[in-house]
């Protein structure tokens, strides 16, 4: 009888038949003293390259957990559409929102921005890139997303890649609706700013851009999280079908 | 100078030229000493009937905060799409943001549903309504979403509206994406379940409803507030286009 899988964990480690995948610190504390699993038991790993592997604890001890890494339970998927989310810093408890629905939602990358009017100029990214993991774990996705260093938005525009459309979400304007602008394929990403929006200088710095178009997501205004939330929901499906 | 509006409320009240409302407990409460506002400043009243009202603190005192009616801001806009979200209820924190954000995606009615593998039998819906009309006074809606008692989800399909149809987002099954499935108007609701799905009897249950339309959200298993959010803000993006 095959055990039921206990957890989904995120390793650096390259996952393959025979293989083992030595868990320290924070992974093995959590198999060991949360979910008091032991040897022979058997969780889930990825890596976002090699699938996902059927792996069963063989040793618990002082140096960590190791796991043997018994069957590939799923090939690694063809990566969903190559999307990426700019927003800036919003106050903890959103800003985790949003970490955790992009996640699930499948974007590639998330990029912090500070702008003008962002409140919250300090942002602790190692946290929620480990945000980001967790996010993953819990969902079925076999990748995580990058949590990119926060730069300025100056820096952002000054930096874009010319192959990747940006579209800007802007509040009431008469711009086209997302859903209608974002039919197409290829590398894209989406701007949302912070409550309160852009600065109307930052609007002439987006507008310049090539690269950008301008969208709206309807007639309501929308806390910057339920935009970001909205705008990728529409985007991924657009992007999918 | 006209002072700046200090906070939006929702009464039930009429509101028209020469009009006074009179407050009384928690929205005196907040006004008063939350807010600290003081007779001569200024508020904005909606009722989800007759717009958005600009009103002055007239007197304050151990019956309430007495507000009159200075002029109308903003007509009441044309009805939103009519969607309604149907929900099984899950745990407190994921709950609430489910109706924050359906209120800000402009959601007609939240209609809790208790289905096999719902974990919390018990809701509080008066809560949950409370959170509803705190949502619209912080988004510029002009009025709330009526949050519905729970319902089985065998009694929400027996009464269901002979004109109404039901978007039942299924996992991970072949069904259309609901970008595609939502085309067209007329008055919609969408179905989500608990984490754990629905249960197979029940979606035979679902299935035999002809007003229902089981449709995809994409590859990725998403938690049941993921779900909610990402199809409210696809299907409002369809209808309203």
């Amino acid at each position: 009888m095959i055990d039921a899988i206990k957890a989904r964990l995120y390793v650096t480690d390259a996952l393959g038949a025979g293989g083992s995948v030595m868990l320290a610190d924070d992974q093995a504390h959590y198999l060991r003293h949360v979910l008091r699993l032991e040897a022979g038991q058997a969780v889930a790993l990825f890596n976002g390259r090699d699938g996902e592997w059927r792996a069963v604890i063989a040793e618990t001890g002082k140096k960590g957990v190791r796991l043997d890494l018994a069957a590939q339970l799923r090939p690694q998927p063809a990566a969903a559409a190559d999307i990426w989310l700019c927003f800036a810093p919003i106050k903890q408890g959103r800003i985790e929102m949003i970490v955790e629905k992009a996640t699930e939602l499948g974007t590639a990358r998330l990029l912090l921005v500070i702008t003008r009017r962002t409140q919250m100029q300090k942002v602790n990214v190692e946290r929620l890139a480990a945000h980001a993991r967790e996010a993953a774990e819990q969902c079925e996705r076999l990748d995580v997303p990058e949590v990119a260093q926060a730069v300025t938005l100056e820096k952002l525009l000054q930096d874009w890649p010319q192959d990747r459309r940006l579209f800007v979400c802007a509040e009431r304007s008469d711009a086209p609706s997302l859903l209608a602008a974002a039919r197409g394929d290829g590398p894209c990403a989406l701007l949302v700013g912070p409550e309160g929006g852009f600065a109307p200088e930052e609007l002439q710095q987006i507008a310049i851009l090539p690269q950008v178009v301008t969208v709206s997501l309807g007639p309501r205004i929308l806390r910057a999280e339920t935009a970001a939330i909205a705008a990728l929901a529409i985007l991924q499906s657009v992007r999918l079908n």
